[in-house]
C-alpha cells in the first residue's frame, strides 16, 4: 500500500507535502519521496525510510517550487530497493514524474512491449515505472510540441486500456501542471480539494481526506473511477471520464483497518463504518454466545478500538484497555552470541493483569491474517489469568491473496485458508472465535454511501473485480512467501 | 523525570537493559545511557537522544558483562548537555557508576563542600554527579581496602543525612555488585525482583514494575523509603533501613500521568488508580452539571483514556475517541523564507468531526499545566462543530512548582497559579471546567495501599514533604522559565 | 575537469572502477559516481564528495555487474548540485548512461532544440545531460528496434556535428556494451587497453593510462580525435572515425599540471614533458640571471618537483625541498565569535627555515593563475630569512579563460591578464620572475610525439581551437567570478 | 607514538589546538581528543579517527575556554578501544586531564598498587590512565586544600620514582593551569614557547616545534629530561628539575622517520639530520659499490626524499622521483564474493617506467622494518624494467623491539632479526643492500647538538636506556604480533 499527494500552491509546497506524507504515513513506512518543480526544473529527494528520516533540513534547500508530488511506500509486488522508491521520473517527453498507489497485473507484458515497440528501457522491478512509461509513451504519441488537456486525457484513456489492476496516480509535468487519475474500478482511494486564496486558488490531490483537513483545503470530491483531473499551472481545473465502463469498487480493507479513521473515502466515513462493524458484530455475538458470561471487552490496539467501543456498549459489557502499547519499540539490540529472547508481540504490548485475572474476556481485532499475533495475544491473556478467552474479528476470514496493492501473504500462509472457523479457533487457542460476515461488513461500509454497489472484497470472497491472470497469482505467491523474503 | 534500571544476571545484560530502557522511555526521551561491567572493567555508552538512537549495533560489541545499569533522562534542573547524560562515573574509590532519578535541593552547597573538604571536582551542572561524589566520598571514608555491606550501608546513611530532595538510585561497583536506594520519603519509585534460574538467581532493580514483567522477573518488593539494597556479584541480597525517620510519600503525579498504567508503584496499580480517578470525577460532574445535557465523553489522547472510560460509564454517556493521534509526527520541515503554519497541536491530533458536530462534548485530560494545549483543543472541538465544550481535569489545579524531578514550568507560567477555576475556564474558552479535588485524587491512589499515609502533592497544595530552601525556588524559576530555555 | 573510466570484464567491475576513480581523483574531488549493469538493469550510485566518501560498503551490494562506467567531477561550468554528479541516465531509447569530461559551448542552444524538436526535458544545468540527450535522440533516429554499430557510429557523427567544445565520453547501454568517443580536436584525453584472459578479454577505457597500469591492462591506443570505439558485451571491439576533419589538439595544461606524471597522454609521457620543461626553463634562467648568485632551487609542492630537479641540475645549483606539505589539513575549525587566523597557505605548507636563511632562493611552480598563493609563498620565504627570492613558472603567463573544462577564473582575476611580466613580478613581491615561453612549453610536450601538430594553448595565446561564441565567454565569466561563487 | 599539545591563551584555544593536532597528525592517526577548561569546567571531545573526523562543527560549541590540551594517538601497547583515546580525566583531586606520549613498562604493577593502596580503579588497558592516577594520587598526598607549585613538582618527582619507561605529558587542572613534564631520559620530545601579547603572554607546549611555528609562538626551550614546567592561569611560568639523575637520551627514530622534517627536537633540526644521513650513507656506498654503475637514485616516498637528495648529489648520480604516490587511497571497496586483487603497495605507489627501464637504480628508504613493503617495491622496480636494483637504508638494521612508544612489531617479525645484511638482501630480492651504521646515524643526529651524549637506539643496539623487565618484552610480544592483532 502507498500514500500519495500532489499540490499546486502559491508558495513553496515541499513543507506542506512533507506534513501530508507524515499524516499519510500509516499507508507506508518503507520509503518516501517528494518531487517539486520550479522554473521548469524538477527536484527530487527520495529514499528508503520514514518521512522524518528521508527529508533532512538540507532537503528544504533542494525542494523548491510551488508545485509538487509526494509518495510514501509500503512494499508490495517487487523488491524494496531504494531506487524503487517513488516518485519515478522520465525525461521524454516533456519530463514527467509520477507517484502511484496500487498494483498492475500485466506489468511484465507491458515491460516487454515498451522495450520491443518503443525502445523504452524499464530499469527497476517496479510496476509503477512501467505505468509511468506507458503514460509517457501515449502522451508522446498524442501530443504535438505542446501539451493539451485533450492529449493528456487521451493518454489516460490509453493507460486504462493497457494497464490492468489497481492504480491511483498523481503526476507532475514541469511547465504544465498536475494530473491525477484512478483506475476504472476506483479500487484505491483518491480525493481532491481546494483552498481559496486571493493570490490564486490552491489545489491538493491526496490518498485520504485527512491530508486536506490538516491544511484547511476544502474537499471537492473523490476522483471518480476512470476519471482524470488536470490542474494546470494557471490553476485551471479540467476533469474528464476516460474509461469506458467505470464501476466504483473500493477496497473494503481501507475501511477495515488500512485508512485513518478520520478520513472520508468515497463519501463514507471510515470512523463511522468501524462503529457499525462493531455494532453488527455485537449482534452476531449475542446470538452465538448468549449463554457465555463475558466480563469485559478488550481491543487489540490500535485500530480495533473504534469498533470495540460500540460493541461493548451493545453487549452491555465493560470496555477496558487491557493491553498497553509500548510507544518506543525500535530496533532490537542483540549481544554477540545471544538470541532475541522476548517474543516480538511482548515488545509491542503488555497486559494489565487485573483486567484479565479470573475474568472471561472478549478480545477484538480488526482482522486475522496469519494468526501468529492473535495466538500470542491469546496466550498473553491466559498468562495474565483470564478464565476464558473469546476472540472476535471485525472482518470475515481472510482466505485469498490481495492483488491490488496490499502486501498480504500467500494463501498458504493465511490461517483461514482452507480452514473452518472452528479449526481456526482451535489453532489460535481461543475458547471461542467469531468472525464478521462479509454481508455485514459490506453493509457496514455501504450504509455511508448507498451509491456504492460493490467493493473489492476479494481476500474474503475470491471474487476479483478485474480479470487477474493465473500466472500473476503464481508470481506474487513466489514473491511474498516468507521464504522469498529471507 | 528519569527512568533507571540495574541488573545482575547470568549472561550479558546489555540487551535486557536496552529493552527495559525502551519500555521505561516514557520517563525520559532526552538522553540514554548504559554502563556494564565485565572482568572488573566498566563500559559506558551514553548520549543525548532516544534509546534507539543512542545505542547502535556497535554498542553491543562494547557493552559486555553480566551486570549493568541504565538510565533514560528527561531534563530537569540543570542543562541538557550530552555530558550530563547518565550513568556518571568516578574512579576513586573502587570505581562507581550511578544512575539517578530525582532532584537535590542542596546540590550547590554540597558541590562547594566536596571541593573544599575533599578536593573532589564536580565538572557538570548535574546534581546526580554531586550525589555520586557524596556517596563516593562517604564510601571512601567508611571502607578499608575491601568493600563491605556495612560500609555501603553507612555511606547510604550519610547520603541521607547530607542530600536533600528526591532520589531513587542504582549504582554499580566493578568487582562488587549493584546497590540501590531511595530517599527517606520514597518520593520517586523503585522496585526490585528476581528471576530464578539453575545457573544462579538473577536480580533486577527498576523505576517501574513493567520492566520486571517484560523479562519475567518476579516482583519482590518496592525499595522502602530510606532503605538500601545490595546485590553482590555472588548474588547475595542485603537490605538495610539507612534512614532515621523514613516516611513513604510517593509523588502523586506518577499516578496522574507519569507512570505507565500497567505498573505497580508502592503496591498501587497505576491503572486502577486512574479508573478510580475517573469514577470520582464523575461524581463531581453529576453534582455540578446535573442539568447539562452532555452527549459524549472524549478523552485527550493518550493518558486520560483510562480515566475517561469509567467516567463515561458512570455518567451514562457515550465514550468516543473523537481525537485521532498522529503516530508519525517528527521534526518540522520548513522551507527557506517560510514559517511553520500548522499549530503544533494540529500536527499531533485530528478531530473526528462527526463526534463533535452539534453535540455537547465533555473533554477529559489528566491534568492542566500551562493550559496552552487545552485551549487549542477546545478550539478544535468548536471548529469541528461542537455546541458546548466542557472540560474535566483528572487532577486538581496545578499551582506550584515541582522540586522533586518533574520539569514543571515556573509558577507564573501555570495557568492555575493565582487563578480561580472560573477564571481558568474562561481563559481556556470552555463552557464549563471541572477539576478533581485533591482529597479525591489522593483517595483514588490510597485505596490501592492503605499503608500510604501521604503523598507528595506539593504542586497542588504547596506543602512540600522536605524542607526546600527559598533560594532553590528562585533557582529553578530562573532555569525553567520559557525565557531561560531560549 | 573530470576523470572517467569504463570497463567490461569477467567479474563484477565496481571495485576495479572504484580503484580507478581513486587513482584518477586528482582530476576531480568534487563528486563521484559509478553505474554498473547486470541482467539488463543499470545500478547507479553517485553523490557529491570524495570517492572514499561517496561509496560505502553497502554500495558494493548495489553495484553489481560485469560492465560499468565511473566519473569523478571537478566542477566547471554549471552549478555543483549533487544531482549534477555523473553518470547521467536516460531510459529512452534502450537506457543509456554517460560519463563526460569536457565542456560544451552551445549547450543552451542545444537544450532549446531538444525540447522544441524532440520534447526532451533537460532537468539540470549540466551540459553533460545535454550531450547525453543529443546522443540519445540521434541513436533513437538511427536505430531500428535493435542497436547496431552503424547506428552508434552514426549517432556519434551527429554529436560531432551538433556539439561544440571539448568532450571525452564513455557510455554504457544495458544489454549492448560500452561506447567511448572523443571530440574532433581530441582536447581531453582518453585511452583504452585490454587484459587478456582465458575467460574472455577484458577492456578498459580511461582518462589516463595510470588507471590501466594499476590493473595490468595493456595500453592499446589513445582514442583518436573524432573516433568512436564500441566494446560489445560479447567483447567485440569496433572502431570508426566519425568526424570529418579531425585534428589532434590536446590541452597543454594536462602536461603542465593537471595529469598524473606517470600517465601517457597522446603518446607523450607527462613525466618526461615536465623534465623537459625544467630543462628549457633552466636555459632561459641562465640567459636572464647569469649574474645572480642563486644558492638553491626550491619547488612549490607537489607538481613542480618534477621540473625543478633537472632545472636545478642544469643550473648547477642545489635542489632542496624547502617547503613541507601538511598531509592532514582538513576543514577549518572555528570557535564561535572568532575568525580564521592562519593564512590558508600556511595551513598547507611550512618553510624549513635553514634552507632559506641568508640565501638567494629560486622558487619554481608549475604555473601562476591568480597569483594569490604565489604572493603568500614568496612572503613566507622572506619571513624564513631569504635574502633574495626569485620565482620561475614552468608555464607561460595565464592570460585568458579556459573553455574546455578547466575551472580557471575569469580573465579579470588572472594576475597576468593585461599585465607585463615585470608588473606581475612586482605584484608578487619577487626579486625576479621568469616565465616559460609558449614556444618552449609546446616544444617540451611535442618532443614526445612529433605527430602532434598543435595543442590547445588558448589560456596563454587566446587562440581557441574551436569557434567559441562571444556570449559563451560572458556566460562563464558570470559563473566563475568569485562573486558568483559566493 | 602520539602527539600532544597544551595551550593557555587569551581567547578560546580549541581551534588553535585543532590546527596543532592536524600538523602533528603524522604522530598518530588513530584517535584524537581535546580538553578545554572554562569557568572551572572541563569539556572533552575525543574519539577514534582522524582529527578532521573527530571534531565536528558542533564540537566548537562545546570546547570553550582559554586553556586546553590535545592528543593524537598512534596505538602502542594496549587495545585501540575508543575509550582509550586521550585526554584522560580524573575528578579527584581537583579534576585533572592528561595527554601522554610514551609507554610505561611497569603499568601492570602500578595498576595493582593503585587499587590495593589507594583504591583507585583503573578502567582501561591504557598505561596513560595509570600514569594519570599515579600523578593524581601523589598530588592528593602532597597538597592541602590548595594546589601549589611545590606540590605539583613533588608529585612529578614521585611519578619519576614510580613510573618506568618513556613519557612526555601535558596536563590541565581546572582553575589552576597547565603542567608539562618529561621522563628523566627525555626519550619522547617536548618543547614550549611563548607568544607575547598586550593582553597577556600566551604559552604553548607541544611534541614538535612546528606546532609553535604554525601559530607564531617563539620557541623557548625543550622541556629538559626530568624537568616539569607549570604555567598557571595567571601566566606565571614555573620550572623545576624533578629527577635525580636525568640524562638526555632522545629516541633516534624521531630523526630517522617519525618527526616532521621541519621540526627542531632537542635543538637538532630533523631536516638537517636527514641531510647528513644521506651524506654519510653516500660515503659508505662509494666505498662498497665503487664498481657498480648506478644510473639514478630514487627515494621511496615520502620521508626518505630528504636524505636521498644530498646522497645523489654526493654520488654524482641523477636524483629522480621514480615513484608517484597516490594521494587519495582510502578504504578498499570489495565486491561480494571477491577478494582484494591489487597488492597494497601498488595502491599507494606507481612506478614511472622510463626512470627504471634498462637502468641500474638505487632505491633509498628511511629504514627497513618487516621488509614486506621493500620487497614489493623492489619487485615493482624490476617489473618497470630495471636492470639492477640496489637498496639503501638510512637507518641501521632494526633488530629489536621498541618499548618507548613506537608500535614496532615483535622481534620475530623484523626481517633483520637474527639475520645478516646479506641474508636480508637476498630475502628482499635486491642486487645489493646497504645499511647506515649506527655510529653514522648517531653522528648525523648529534652534530646538531653536541650536548647530546647518547640516544635511545635500542631497536638497533639492544641497549635500552631504562631497565626493562623481561616480562614486559613477553607482554608486548603477545600484543603486537600479527596474530594478536587479528
Amino acid at each position: 500500500m502507498c500514500g500519495i499527494v500532489g499540490i499546486i500552491g502559491n508558495n513553496h509546497v515541499a513543507s506542506t507535502i512533507y506534513e501530508c506524507l507524515t499524516i499519510l504515513q500509516h499507508r507506508g513506512q518503507d520509503a518516501a519521496g517528494i518531487a517539486t518543480c520550479q522554473d521548469g526544473r524538477l527536484e527530487l529527494v527520495k529514499n528508503n525510510g520514514l518521512v522524518s528520516d528521508v527529508f533532512k533540513s538540507e532537503s528544504a534547500q533542494i525542494l523548491k517550487g510551488n508545485a509538487g508530488i509526494g509518495h510514501v511506500r509500503y512494499p508490495t509486488a517487487g523488491s524494496s530497493n531504494y531506487e524503487e522508491s517513488q516518485p519515478f521520473y522520465v525525461n521524454s517527453p516533456f519530463g514527467i514524474a509520477l507517484a502511484h498507489n496500487g498494483n498492475l497485473h500485466n506489468a511484465e507484458q507491458l515491460k516487454k512491449e515498451l522495450f520491443a515497440e518503443d525502445r523504452r528501457h524499464i530499469n527497476t522491478h517496479s510496476d509503477s515505472e512501467v505505468l509511468l512509461n506507458v503514460f509517457a509513451h501515449e502522451l508522446q504519441n498524442a501530443s504535438g510540441l505542446m501539451i493539451t488537456p485533450e492529449a493528456v486525457f487521451h493518454a489516460v484513456s490509453r493507460v486504462h486500456k493497457r494497464c490492468q489492476g489497481a492504480y491511483a496516480n498523481v503526476l507532475i509535468i514541469p511547465g504544465y501542471g498536475i494530473v491525477a487519475f484512478r483506475d476504472p474500478n476506483g479500487i484505491r482511494p483518491l480525493v481532491y480539494g481546494v483552498r481559496k486564496s486571493a493570490e490564486g486558488d490552491e489545489y491538493m490531490v491526496a490518498s485520504e481526506s485527512i491530508a486536506l483537513d490538516l491544511h484547511h483545503f476544502e474537499l471537492l470530491d473523490d476522483v471518480a473511477p476512470g476519471e482524470a483531473i488536470i490542474i494546470t499551472n494557471d490553476r485551471q481545473l479540467h476533469r474528464r471520464q476516460c474509461a469506458e465502463n467505470p464501476q466504483l469498487s473500493p477496497c473494503v480493507f481501507e475501511y477495515v483497518y488500512f485508512a485513518r479513521p478520520d478520513s472520508m473515502i468515497d463519501d463514507v466515513s471510515v470512523y463511522k463504518a468501524r462503529l457499525r462493524m462493531g455494532e453488527k458484530l455485537a449482534e452476531r455475538i449475542k446470538e452465538r454466545w448468549a449463554d457465555e458470561d463475558i466480563d469485559v471487552v478488550i481491543p487489540i490496539p490500535e485500530s480495533s478500538r473504534t469498533s470495540a467501543i460500540p460493541m461493548a456498549y451493545s453487549l452491555g459489557v465493560k470496555f477496558r484497555e487491557g493491553f498497553i502499547k509500548n510507544r518506543y519499540i525500535g530496533r532490537t539490540f542483540i549481544m554477540p552470541g545471544q538470541e532475541q529472547r522476548i517474543k516480538s508481540v511482548r515488545r509491542k504490548l503488555n497486559a494489565v493483569e487485573l483486567e484479565f485475572r479470573n475474568k472471561n474476556v472478549l478480545l477484538i481485532d480488526d482482522s486475522i491474517v496469519r494468526g501468529t499475533t492473535s495466538r500470542q495475544i491469546i496466550q498473553m491473556a491466559r498468562e495474565a489469568g483470564a478464565k476464558k478467552v473469546f476472540f472476535a474479528s471485525a472482518a470475515p476470514p481472510v482466505r485469498y491473496p490481495n492483488v491490488y496493492g496490499i502486501d498480504m501473504p500467500v494463501a498458504e500462509e493465511l490461517i483461514a485458508h482452507n480452514r473452518t472457523e472452528e479449526e481456526i479457533g482451535e489453532l489460535l487457542g481461543a475458547d471461542g472465535l467469531i468472525y464478521q460476515t462479509l454481508e455485514d461488513l459490506e453493509a457496514a461500509c455501504m450504509e455511508g454511501n448507498p451509491k456504492i454497489d460493490r467493493f473489492d472484497s476479494s481476500c474474503f470472497s475470491n471474487e476479483y473485480v478485474t480479470n487477474v491472470p493465473k500466472e500473476y497469482f503464481a508470481k506474487i505467491g513466489a514473491m511474498r512467501s516468507d521464504d522469498a523474503k529471507q
